[in-house]
This record gives C-alpha cells, sequence and structure tokens, in this order.
C-alpha cells in the first residue's frame, strides 16, 4: 500500500517532468491566477515534521508535498505569537502596525482595523472565491472584525484560541459567518471539520478561483485527535494531531488531482510560531533551533514553509534563503494581478523569483517580542539580539547584550559572536534603530 | 543540472518499480553475496544532514541515497567515543567485552585482540576482497593490531585520531598496509585519498564480491575541506568537510551505477557517535537530541544510519525502529553465508527483516559511558538512566536518578516520567542488573 503510494507520486513526478518538456516552467504571465490553499498550523514547530528530522512523527503527506515542490528551511512566522502572528500573514505587516497587543482574548475590545487591507480582500477583488475554515483570532467582539467582513465569502471556525474555554471563557463560539453554530464543541471534531469544509468549498461548480484559508486549531493546547487518529503516532497525543493535519493536507491533494487541478493550485503550508514548550509533552519541538513560542529565538518565530505547485514550482527543491509570512500577501496579489496598496507600509516582498529558483532577497528581517517589542535583526546570516527573551525563563547567556549569530553556520544560537565581529553589531544595530524610528513615526489605524 | 540529475534519479527509481513487477524484491537465497561499502564518519551528528533536518548543511547525495533506500530515524552506535564504537561495528560486541578503555592514544600499548573475529575477517572467509581507507583507531603499536592482520587484504590510512597531531603526538603516521607511507599528511587531502583508493579498489578485475570501509577522518577536529570544498557549503567549515563526504559518497554511487553494479551493493552510512559539541562551531549538531559526543544522553549515541541496496531494500523507507552499528556484524555475515561466532558472545542482530519492512526486533540496547560504564537502557520507547554524564558538564536534571524517558514522544529528553512509571523504572532497572553481571562474569579476552 505504501510502495503503491510511492509508486504513484513517483510516477507524478515523473509524468510531470517528462511533460514539461525544455523550458520546463511556463512564463506566468501565460496563466490564469491559481487557486491557492494556505494551511496554516497553530503552535506547530520547526522540528515537528519528518522533512524537518522529526524522528518519530510521520507526515508523509507533507513530506510529499515539499519532494514536489520547495521546502523553505529559513522560513518565518512574523511573531512568536498568535494574534500578531495571524496579523502580519493576513495584511503583508508586521504586528507593530496592528495597533495591538500580541494575543486576542475572547473578551478583547480590539480586532482588526476596518482600514486594513487583508489577503482575502485582494484575492475577492480579483474574482476569487474566499473561504477561512479555522481559528480566526484578530478579533471577535464585533463583526466588523470577522472574516465575512474581511474578505472572505465563507467562515466556519471558532474566532478564537482552543484553550479560551470553559471555566474562565464560558460558551467558547464555533461561528458558521457571523453566527453561532454552538458554543464549547467537541475539539475532537475540528481538524475534521475544517477540513471537509475546505474540500466541499473547493468542489463548488463555479468558473472563479478559489482561495482557502485554513487555519487549523491544532497542534495547539489542549490537544484534541480526531476519533481516527487517537493513538495513531508514535510520538504520542502531539503526534495523534499531528499526523491528523498530515493526513488532511493528503486529502487535500488528492482532491486537486483528482478534479484535475493541482497544476493550477498553489498550496501553502506554514506555522503560526514555534512550538509552546513550557507545555511539556503537549508541546511540539523547535529541532535544532533554541526556545520556541513567545520568544525571538528562533525556535519562537522560525516555521516550517513549504510550497508546491507542480509546473510551476520545480519539484524536489531546498530553499534555504530565508522568507516570511507576510512575503506570502505580496506574492499572492501579484500572482492574481492586483496592486499592492501605496497608502501604507507592505513589509512582504514578492517570493515567485525565490520559488522559481532566482537570486535571493538581500533585506533584514525583524523580530518583533511581546508588546510587539522590536527585539532582534536578521541579514544575510547575521542576527543581533538587542533584548531577548523566553517564555522558559532561561537566560542563555547570562543578560549578555547585545548577541550576534550567524544561523547558517550555527542555526542553534549557541556561539555569540558580537567579540569578533563588532562592525556587523553597529550594522545591525542601525537596522534595528531605523526600524523602530520607522515604525514608531509611523503610528497605526488606532492611534 | 540539478533538475538534471533528480530526473536520472527519479528514473532509477521509476525503472526499478517497473521492471521489479511482483513481488518486487526477490528472495535472498538466490542472490550472490553483495559487495558492501560501509561509511563510517567521525563525529558526525544526527541533526548533520539535511534528511534528518539540518537548515543549512547540503548533503544531496546522501538524501538521494536515503531516497533510494532506508533511513533509519532510531540508529546508534554502540559507544558515544571512537575506539568503543569501532570495536563494536567490526566485531558485533559492545564495548566493555574488548577489554580496553574507550579511547586509544598513539602509544596506548593495547589494541584489538588477536582472539576477536572482525567483520572483515568473516567476509574474506567469505571469499571477499576487502579492504579499509581511513581512521582505524584499534591499536598501532603492534601490527597485529593494524587492519592487515584483522581481515583487511588492504589498508590506507591514520590508524588513530586526526587531532593526535605534534606537538604532542610527533609524527602522525599515514600508513600503507602495516608500513608509513608518510608522517604528518596534509589533512586536507584525506577525504580525497580515502574515496580515490576506494573507487580504485571497487574498480579491480575480480570476480569475487568487495567490502569497502571507509572510515573517514572528518568530521572531526582539526576541520580540513579538501581545496574544492573550502568555503563550499553555507554552513561554515564543518560543513565543507560535511559537503566533502557527501559527494564523496555521490561520487561512489555513481561508479556503482557506471560498473551496473548497483543493484548488488549493500551501501551504509553512519557515524562512530554524536558530536563534539564542546568544540563550539567547529563541532556538528545532534538536532533533536540532547548532548552529544562522550555522553549517553542520545546526542551522544544516536546517530544518521542510511542503508541503499536498489531491488533488495524497497526505496523510500523510513525506519522508525531502533537498529545499531552491531547489528551490521550479524547480518553482513548472515548476508555472506558465514556463520556467526558461537565461541562467544555476540550482540548484533541481523537487521535484513527490518531491512525488509518486517516487525521490530523487541530487544534491549544499552548504553556504555566513560571506561565502559554501563549507564542507561532502552527497549522499546523507554530509556532509564542510572548514571549521566556530558562533556559539557551540564546535569540537565540536578542529580536526579533514575531518569525515565519515553524517546518515541520525547527524543529531546526533556521530560522525566520516572515517577509516573515506577513499574517501568523496576523492568528497565533488572535489566541493566542483568547486563551488569553478564558482562562483568563473562570477562575479556585481556583478563
Amino acid at each position: 500500500m505504501l510502495q503503491q503510494k510511492i509508486l504513484i507520486s513517483l510516477l507524478t513526478v515523473f509524468v510531470l517532468f517528462f511533460c514539461s518538456g525544455t523550458p520546463p516552467i511556463p512564463p506566468l504571465a501565460d496563466q490564469d491566477p491559481p487557486n491557492i490553499i494556505l494551511v496554516f498550523c497553530d503552535d506547530l514547530g520547526y522540528g515537528d515534521l519528518r522533512s524537518y528530522g522529526h524522528p518519530t512523527l510521520a507526515t508523509p503527506h507533507l513530506d510529499q508535498m515539499a519532494a514536489e515542490g520547495m521546502l523553505f528551511t529559513q522560513f518565518y512566522s512574523a511573531s512568536p505569537a498568535c494574534t500578531a502572528s495571524r496579523y502580519a500573514l493576513l495584511t503583508g505587516r508586521y504586528p507593530i502596525r496592528s495597533g495591538f497587543d500580541w494575543v486576542l482574548y475572547p473578551k478583547s475590545e480590539r480586532g482588526l482595523h476596518p482600514k486594513e487591507h487583508t489577503l482575502a480582500e485582494g484575492l475577492k477583488a480579483a474574482g476569487y472565491r474566499t473561504a477561512c475554515f479555522g481559528k480566526w483570532h484578530l478579533g471577535s467582539t464585533q463583526s466588523e472584525y470577522l472574516p465575512l467582513q474581511n474578505g472572505f465569502d465563507t467562515y466556519v471556525g471558532l474566532p478564537y484560541s482552543n484553550d479560551m474555554i470553559p471555566p474562565k471563557w464560558p460558551d467558547i463560539a464555533l461561528l458558521s459567518g457571523n453566527d453561532t453554530l454552538g458554543v464549547n464543541p467537541d475539539q475532537a471534531l475540528l481538524t475534521g471539520l475544517y477540513t471537509q469544509q475546505a474540500l466541499a468549498f473547493m468542489k463548488e461548480k463555479d468558473p472563479a478561483p478559489f482561495f482557502v484559508y485554513l487555519p487549523f486549531a491544532m497542534p495547539h493546547v489542549p490537544l484534541h485527535p480526531g476519533a481516527k487518529f487517537k493513538g495513531h503516532s508514535r510520538a504520542g497525543t502531539y503526534g495523534d494531531v499531528v499526523e491528523e493535519i498530515d493526513d488532511a493536507v493528503g486529502r487535500i491533494r488528492s482532491a486537486l488531482e483528482e478534479a484535475g487541478l493541482s497544476d493550477n493550485t498553489l498550496m501553502l503550508f506554514t506555522s503560526d510560531n514555534g512550538p509552546w514548550i513550557i507545555k511539556g509533552p503537549k508541546g511540539g519541538s523547535a529541532g535544532h533551533l533554541r526556545d520556541g513560542k513567545g520568544s525571538t529565538w528562533e525556535g519562537g518565530m522560525r516555521v516550517p514553509g513549504i510550497a508546491c505547485w507542480p509546473g510551476t514550482i520545480s519539484p524536489g527543491q531546498v530553499q534555504r534563503a530565508p522568507a516570511n509570512t507576510m512575503d506570502w500577501y505580496t506574492t499572492l496579489l501579484n500572482l492574481a494581478g492586483q496592486s499592492i496598496p501605496e497608502d501604507r507600509a507592505i513589509d512582504g516582498d514578492d517570493l515567485m523569483p525565490l520559488l522559481q529558483g532566482d537570486t535571493l532577497l538581500d533585506r533584514p528581517f525583524f523580530y518583533y517580542g511581546p508588546g510587539n517589542r522590536l527585539q532582534a535583526v536578521r541579514k544575510g546570516p547575521w542576527k543581533l539580539h538587542r533584548i531577548t527573551s523566553s517564555q522558559t525563563g532561561i537566560d542563555y547567556f547570562d543578560g549578555q547584550l547585545p548577541l550576534l549569530f550567524n544561523l547558517d553556520q550555527d542555526p542553534g544560537e549557541r556561539f555569540d559572536l558580537s567579540e569578533q565581529y563588532p562592525g556587523k553589531v553597529t550594522e545591525l544595530q542601525s537596522l534595528l534603530n531605523e526600524q523602530s524610528e520607522a515604525t514608531e513615526s509611523a503610528g497605526t489605524y488606532w492611534d
């Protein structure tokens, strides 16, 4: 059975190669805008897939997706926390521009500001059918914060984190559109429900391209695998919920193939932040990286990143250049032929050159910590921390700051090089100062 | 160019599948004994290959070897130190049975005892041509300790570690057979030299099957990449020397293919112990695992393990069952039709059932630390430490012992479960006691 699956997928790749001729990749301008599926996990760590080195967690469908597309080894979420990360993903902007702190609660008064322009709004304007199934977490106390008012035609999901539950938060609402479908749903059904909704939406008879945003509630605690996945994994309950997501990815990819849509669909996979390591065995693993969720060490913000688009992205690529979730906003709007708003700062860049093998984008990436405080910057292989923080409370370098690391040579941030490279420290400190000034003077819609 | 390579390798796998029919794997009894190539790295860490999750180290040839064969995620060397590990590999016996401490120096009086039976002796008796190119490290003060007296027809290499150099150790000898070819060789030439010797030996016109044992000196410090590989890697000098080994593996696999020998050659790849993390950026990475060389934490002894034998081992397999280097002794002698000695304890098992997809071997694995002291045991997913040690000097659990971990669910040994599972502690303690009694009462040839 496994051999059959491998055979089928190898045949797919084989046929794809054979039929594509030379040059294998047609120019984008000749193509219709692709369908887009964006799978966004919650608290999935950098080390939690087999293709990222996990010894026992089995993720064959995600590994296959990477083998048929591009696997990023230095892909970042724009924040180590849920709300801020989702804001950046959907607006292409650093979380500090949002005006809210990094996590919203069910009673938080704020939410996505009406003036923000979302990826879904842009794709909808380009003629896409748009849907969100899963964790929203960009505001829920007013309907203007919810998905339907921010570019999505359809929404089913929990509007905030799955640990915001009774007794502290009574009556967690499962929404359908703006309406409450039920309260305190059985969380073991959520991954299956979101997947089912996505599959149904994809299959609707409609000539318009579709955009499916699938922010799964798992593997955020509390962990609730579906009945079929309880005890599925060698890696415990955490493994069970990740393997259920892997299976969902496999089902979606099979559905694309059956419908003949594989070559016209760009499928993306990533996570909102690193693993919640203080949750012990209920949290994931950052693999080679230091620390996890809530921290601006690499483990807090570097996450799995996979892009698959047969016929347009060559198979089997390992991309070691840094990229981040904000880039998807710019990339996807460009693909859809939509202009990028010019009345505001947009922090994402178009990744198509990188996806098609061109040279690296030479730009800094900024790490925002608790309270959207700017803590660190990366440029090329160099990362400078001017402030560090960790939910574990561990101060790995005894308060010594700044700290300089060469991430290409030292992904675990173990060997401080600030004394050896004072010029690099100065250069990166300047970048931090410039970024602080620019973002603070720009203000937010809430000001 | 890369695409061409991927295409060629995918075609290979494709053709292999298509031509193999059903059942795809012929019974072993119908086959001639295969050629055997055993690549044994020095201090290569669990996390140092892309296929084990390294973000920047590029190991495309090893990854391809794994994709066309079996990648072990829980493969162990039998010791966290060089000499003891090599003893176990070549004799199929735990290092405590050797009678020497775990590392030999150029002036150490001991070496491999004449009564020991090596893998090379067994294969030679079965009609193999046998060669060793690289780091021996099983004794050098008397010729009886050297490769030619222990089953190898041919030897070129340093007989001990590449850090045993002037001024402390004047005149490090590069041997050819029992003779000194030169002293203090340029270490930047070693990986190339050993590879070249292996390629030449493989190509000799001789109907006998060959056994090539290739214990590279790298990536043990001091790191010396060949001229072509200086600056080759994004991952620094450590990356350079590993990428040179990856290239060597690619050259050997190409040579096999050109000679039409791929399907009749079992190629194995592993490391003698974990990364020497106290060497800072000159040491490797254990990835998901705790600690490194010299320690009985997983990072000290769990290493990359790859087996490739097209037509006999199905491609694309990830093997999560534990296995270890001592198993190769038993496996390879069985394949060669040689009987396993019955006058001594042999600690390795035949891995062919595992390589061909059968069920897991249900047996304990023992972790020996400094001075061949028995420190920990693993059975199934459970590992019990009764003593811990680390070259870093870090005591991760404040002297608390014993410590119990579920390695399948917690590969990083972060969550002690000894209080929750007292029965498991007792069971594993009994295994440790039994093993201590059995090995101590058995004595060694040196007694």
